[in-house]
């Protein structure tokens, strides 16, 4: 089969691999129908993580169930199938409190991009739809593997409520899906901070009510001058940077929840200057299985469309393309067709 | 009037001052029915903090009112009052969502361990009972001015309900408070971490299922074991030190909120770890406002005794005597009848 794989930073190459095979009962072997490239690759693509060896790259997925291990009973071949990009059983105490990202059995998916992958704990981690989608449903499906689901999580983090005034940081396709979601979750004002015309144009189709070009403080200044200096109810940080830690907090009244789910890089919190600025903080890896019954109901139902976030459609043989594309900001996310 | 002035660290004298005017028409003066002394005045009076110049220390009052300026409207001389340590106008937006503690006029209360005190925006600031509380009250409405409300918010910041798994890390008045409040929003385990008998046997009676007294390391193993390896559902930092926080931080599940009252010195967190670990976090000074209408409810109603906090109790004219208790541990908090 085909894989994708990082060899060095910027050096990505679609090599041929044996396709997995089921190591433990509680595996399944998926036939990818698509997948993608997230922003977190980037990180070792741009030398910032370090790339020790050569990496089988990719973690969201969706596709149609080859084989089953034989502990398996909520899956079988054939069906069509959506996973969250951390490995969950679903049973644990962790997982029954919603943070399946934080499962006793946490791993992390690797190998998605792809024409085959193993999945673990496949009971625990893949959600079957009850028929086969049509394939125009395939990028808002692939969506939910991850970043509708991180989005999601930003905005339940934040603890978005109806009428809520919320600040998304960030406007990758994580900082878009945190605009879907908290349209969805009913926030009556929606900020979306966003620099660049296309991603403004999507974050206003998503449900944005204000964009906000600026950046650092005057960004800040801009979003107390449309809260009435208030600042939001929530924050959705989706960058991981300090800068953009420093903007959620700066937006956010006192008492407010800030939803992070950039992975933090050089993120580092005064103790004393949180305390007195009174903000609160709920990060983490999203639950994706949590969010995943729902998210693929109202994908299914038509009534969000996340797989808009896609601008990009490569197949899999392009994948090196894919990822020059979102490094040089020309694609905001790039789907791999398989 | 005698008041008590901290000359520099160690050095506490009471000393005749003259007694507050009405500064500005919201301004209302009380005369003190008692006060007392916070773990917080030990840091100036341990050098921890700078003493500048002479400080009036206190900020933790019940009294009567004896004259209120010209557009005060909620209380009137001869009525029994408590109010925050943090002044706050209750009207602004911080206010109206319950963060009293960011008000935009916020001004921390000082100059209360005296015989008389001067209380800016009276309106946002006191809560007159319907009649006067008969003696044995007094240390339980002083009570609700700071210690009370500050271990009901950390409680509320971590997110108690019926049926948490509560940890309170630090016996200090507030971290006993704070066992109190879990024990009011119905949590179902309540581990308080103590050292000391007397802290231990008033954490039981305020409601604690479990002491921990081990500290760091083995504390949080313990707590571990307690919880069958999960964590906590809610944890209350009541100190304010790397160590406590870092305690905290190790016995909350992923998911769960810590609430910190402890003023943070030297507390710093790293964003990554942050993230991974999953705990949210929301602390600050204690917006007590919010909470005096339930909290004098209760202790008027004779529901809860949160006076029992005071195991010395000494005239105003003794407050040196007071400081040295509490710096040595003899005293958990010193009430000063005035």
């Amino acid at each position: 089969m085909l894989a994708t794989i990082l060899h060095a930073p910027g050096e990505v190459r679609v090599e041929e691999r044996d396709v997995p095979k089921i190591l433990k009962p509680t595996d399944a072997i998926i036939r990818l129908s698509a997948t993608c490239i997230c922003g977190s690759d980037l990180w070792p693509y741009r030398g910032l993580n370090e790339v020790k060896s050569p990496m089988a790259m990719g973690h969201e997925y969706c596709g149609v169930v080859v084989e089953v291990g034989s502990e398996v009973k909520t899956v079988q071949p054939g069906q069509f199938v959506v996973g969250s990009f951390v490995i969950s059983d679903n049973t644990c105490p962790h997982c029954r409190f919603g943070f399946h990202s934080s499962c006793e059995q946490r791993e992390f998916m690797t190998g998605a991009q792809a024409q085959y992958a193993r999945i673990p704990l496949a009971d625990g981690t893949l959600l079957a739809t009850s028929q086969m989608p049509t394939d125009d449903l395939i990028p808002s499906l692939l969506a939910a593997s991850d970043v509708l689901g991180t989005g999601w999580y930003a905005a339940d983090a934040a603890r978005v409520q109806p009428g809520s005034t919320v600040v998304v940081v960030g406007d990758g396709a994580v900082g878009l899906m945190g605009v879907l979601a908290a349209k969805q979750m009913g926030a009556a004002r929606i900020i979306a901070m966003s620099r660049h015309k296309s991603r403004q144009d999507l974050a206003l189709d998503y449900g944005a009510t204000d964009i906000v070009a600026e950046r650092g403080e005057a960004g800040v200044a801009r979003v107390r001058e449309l809260t009435q200096r208030i600042g939001a109810d929530a924050v959705l940080e989706c960058v991981g940077t300090q800068e953009a830690m420093q903007t959620a907090l700066d937006c956010a009244r006192p008492g407010s929840m800030i939803g992070y789910v950039g992975v933090p890089h050089g993120v580092g919190f005064d103790g004393q200057k949180l305390f007195f600025s009174q903000r609160g903080l709920l990060g983490g890896p999203a639950p994706v299985r949590r969010f995943l019954p729902l998210l693929m109901d109202l994908i299914l139902d038509r009534r969000i469309n996340p797989g808009k976030v896609f601008d990009l459609e490569l197949p899999l043989t392009e994948a090196a393309e894919g990822y020059r594309a979102m490094d040089e900001r020309r694609a905001i996310k790039t789907l791999l067709r398989v």
